[in-house]
């Protein structure tokens, strides 16, 4: 048995509780903030025997977006000012941050 | 050193938390929902030390209440619809989900 | 990897996530509340590998504020009430109270 501890972004909750659902995982929505960026985002907590995990790991990777984000790179400092063309990049953000926990035991009453 | 973390009902949650007050266990409740059937639910984390463990689900599985539902079952496809009858059956709901998880080390500041 | 589990009083939470934010760690906050003494508290789930763990309880501890707090101690029951002058101890409440739990395996989508 072991206990997946999911954060998401709230936007991707329902249908990744849905698609999880679907295959009869029994999840625990829990609510989050994001420390750092503040930015609303969602626990589950889904219980599951050791063989289906990886199953599980699938449905949140395939229903986590990611999204891409144009930022403006630093310009170097001391470089040639002139001669530096700042180019804005993309960088990836959003996606599931998952800790898979060993768990000694597990009832249902 | 565990830490028990415990699915239970809402409307559990006020006499769990004072019955287990009562044998000295500290519990930190977490506002939850459930993702499959969007009840109501609060999950309890409880620490204790590893003999304590057993009382601890021992006042989880008495406080957390089943209640008995009434369900209509599904009529068998195919079959002799006539002579079939169907019998509305108890399907028990509620109770509680309970993780037991190791802990590497425990402090208080 | 281990799992950080903090509860911590919610007017620590504030300086506590900026200064592990400061130190690159990843936090994820929880609302909870204090199931015996029904006070408002935060709990923190912090991702970290082993090696970072102590940095992280470090910081915890130091941004984690006790404050003393003035009680009256019960009357000795039974004893001579004349001669018992009650003095109003001090006594150490908040802080923080962490769990650091093993994590089987991490990924990041
Ligand atoms: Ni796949
Ligand atoms: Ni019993
Ligand atoms: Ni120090």
């Amino acid at each position: 048995m072991k206990l997946i501890i999911a954060v998401i972004q709230d936007k991707d909750s329902h249908r990744l509780i849905d698609a999880l659902s679907d295959k009869e995982y029994k999840t625990t929505k829990l609510s989050t903030t994001g420390g750092f960026l503040k930015e609303g985002n969602t626990t589950l907590m889904i219980g599951c025997e050791d063989e289906e995990v990886d199953q599980a790991l699938d449905i949140i990777k395939h229903k986590s977006s990611h999204r891409e984000q144009m930022v403006a790179p630093i310009s170097p400092m001391g470089g040639n000012a002139d001669s530096y063309i700042p180019r804005p990049i993309n960088i990836e953000v959003g996606g599931a941050t998952v800790f898979v926990l060993p768990v000694d035991s597990f009832f249902q009453f």
